[in-house]
């Protein structure tokens, strides 16, 4: 099996895109994960685009604006998690030699809003919406561990303030944790400004073989472990409220076999905060810090710029934003430029590894639906 | 890279499925295949789906009701080759050593009817839907070659000949040329029984690396090749009108090649007959016959069950129907079957290497957005 390089990133400044076609400005990210790379676009020999609501062959109309056609496109959905799937079918791709470059793109104009509960799942009837599962989640860590809603919110604060460094980031604007906390509730202990907002956007990268990268400018970064699984099967009145707990500690256990590194080989880290307390869960789902303590770990600094383990340098989703195929790319796009140097305000000094998580694709009797995990080193 | 094989083969029996939601049909599908793999169901260690109009995370929902859950799951849309995209990824996984067993599953149920117009597409308002295409490139085949619609007509009275003897088909009953040429015309030259049924269904299959299909009861089919592509840019004004010919000869030169086989040594093939015209283009554009003879080779019989090289023994999307995720996994079902010598009354005797060809996803300017080319051989 071969190396995997990411070669090229780039994206859009994510935000409410509504007079813009999605192909417009999926075409932009292209464009600029293209630049980036210095490569002639005719190297490219197979694409992958991860989105979850833009429709039959969405991936071939964003390379017909670009006058890129005539190659494999493949369109993957896997909910929050389709651009780091599709991520990972594009290292499969190079991995197995069948292609020596290939082109990432993660894509989504919100239109429908963010998730739609599915009306044929018996759950979202009964009211078990996304913000509605994680309060559950919340409330649960809180009564087991003694986590406060001041911890929680912090997260917030934290993200935020790394968004303003952002020039990608949906908002740019620091918030003070009187303001995370004073805002509408939407589901207890989580506040409007502990849950993502409606985001447009789209990102690109652009990997490659080992000989290719090696012919290139920018610092390659390797992808070391692309690790993709699902929840399984839980009996919620056995076996308590749907958790994502397992499928991250899976998934993430298996991507540091592969990489042959574990939680303290990481120097920055992007995870999937849709809500304040998915990111204080996965710090513990990584193995960040011991089981309970997330709260603790957040409240303290430890996971802000500066800190110990930086998480959300970009602002995570909460501040950057969350067009759902887009995210899992975006990610990608933010710890390249952390692990060349070149993140500017908010580069978390020296870093060398990074790891990206994404989970999402709510599914009644699963928990989620489907979990991703790269870790990317210099 | 390691070999990979087809290990199991399972479907539903096509048809309106109004009643029963997509996962229960698609699971029926899933525990066919597996039976027929013989394989304990825990050594399935990837899975990926193709459909085009499922929603969220559809496949994860399909195997919660098999209780299959917690391994990876990918989602691929690529319109009528979703199928088909969905056994390229499984067939990288599995070729690039990262997984031994890999299931496919290809499913839909077409609920919003059959692939509705793009709205956002200016060639889908100026009414140039998908009957309309296949005619204008009907038109002008019999302008330039001859070409009649009686020719065109046989094409559907031999796949519903094959389809009569189809258990699993959509449509079991035969037509006569008179039936087809005076059914309600569509777009003309084309009439309705030439245009493809709404159909819902399911198919799957099993793919394993040669160390597992060694072990197995069932004869191991081979994938020689797995070629994906998407239509180049043309401009419709300068360059005629859109057409899958050049896309389908690329994407099949490809698989030829990478086989080291040619049209030649093929002895049974399944193609997109969504229109009859479609799959008199096949035939041309797959080698089967010179440019311009497709008419005359469906007239003479060469293409029927006991010609010189039958296509659609299945009876094609017009007879067995055409779910379009599901199409690209059930032509690799049947193909499975007949060079295993498994057909039944519309066995191909001696078969032993087997062709598939689907396209789709018309993009304004691109012609087809996706190919698929599969090549079997026992």
């Amino acid at each position: 099996m071969r190396d995997v390089f990411v070669v090229g990133a780039g994206m859009v400044r994510f935000g409410r895109l509504t007079e813009r076609p999605v192909a417009d400005f999926a075409a932009e990210a292209v464009r600029a994960a293209l630049a980036d790379s210095g490569l002639d676009r005719r190297r490219i020999g197979f694409s992958v685009f991860g989105h979850s609501q833009q429709g039959r062959v969405a991936g071939q109309r964003v390379l017909r604006e670009l006058s890129l056609t005539g190659m494999p496109v493949l369109n993957v959905e896997n909910a929050c998690t389709s651009g780091a799937s599709a991520l990972h079918v594009a290292w499969m791709a190079v991995r197995s030699g069948l292609h020596d470059v290939a082109l990432v793109v993660g894509m989504e104009k919100m239109e429908k809003g963010l998730i739609p509960p599915n009306p044929g799942e018996f759950e979202a009837r009964l009211g078990k919406t996304m913000p509605a599962k994680y309060a559950l989640r919340a409330k649960q860590h809180m009564e087991k561990y003694g986590t406060t809603a001041a911890q929680l919110a912090m997260i917030s604060v934290k993200n935020h303030k790394a968004g303003a460094l952002n020039p990608y980031a949906h908002y740019q604007k620091e918030l003070t944790l009187e303001e995370v906390l004073a805002s509408r509730p939407i589901a207890e202990p989580l506040t409007l400004l502990q849950c993502c907002p409606t985001t447009d956007g789209a990102a690109a990268v652009v990997v490659a073989c080992g000989d290719v990268a090696r012919q290139l400018q920018q610092t390659p970064v390797r992808i070391v472990a692309s690790a993709v699984n699902s929840g399984a099967y839980r009996n919620s009145l056995k076996d308590g409220i749907a958790s994502d707990d397992d499928l991250v500690v899976r998934c993430s256990g298996a991507a540091y076999e592969s990489a042959g590194l574990g939680p303290e080989d990481i120097d920055v880290v992007e995870v999937h905060d849709a809500f304040t307390v998915g990111e204080m869960l996965a710090y513990e789902n990584l193995g960040l810090c011991p089981r309970g303590e997330g709260g603790r770990l957040a409240w303290e600094g430890a996971t802000a710029l500066g800190g110990r383990i930086p998480v959300n340098p970009s602002g995570g989703l909460l501040s950057r934003g969350h067009p759902m195929g887009a995210t899992g790319v975006a990610q990608i796009v933010e710890l390249t430029w952390q692990l060349q140097g070149r993140a500017g305000p908010r580069q978390v000094p020296g870093a060398k590894v990074a790891l990206a998580h994404v989970n999402g694709g709510s599914t009644p009797g699963i928990g989620s639906g489907s979990c991703a995990i790269h870790i990317l080193a210099t």
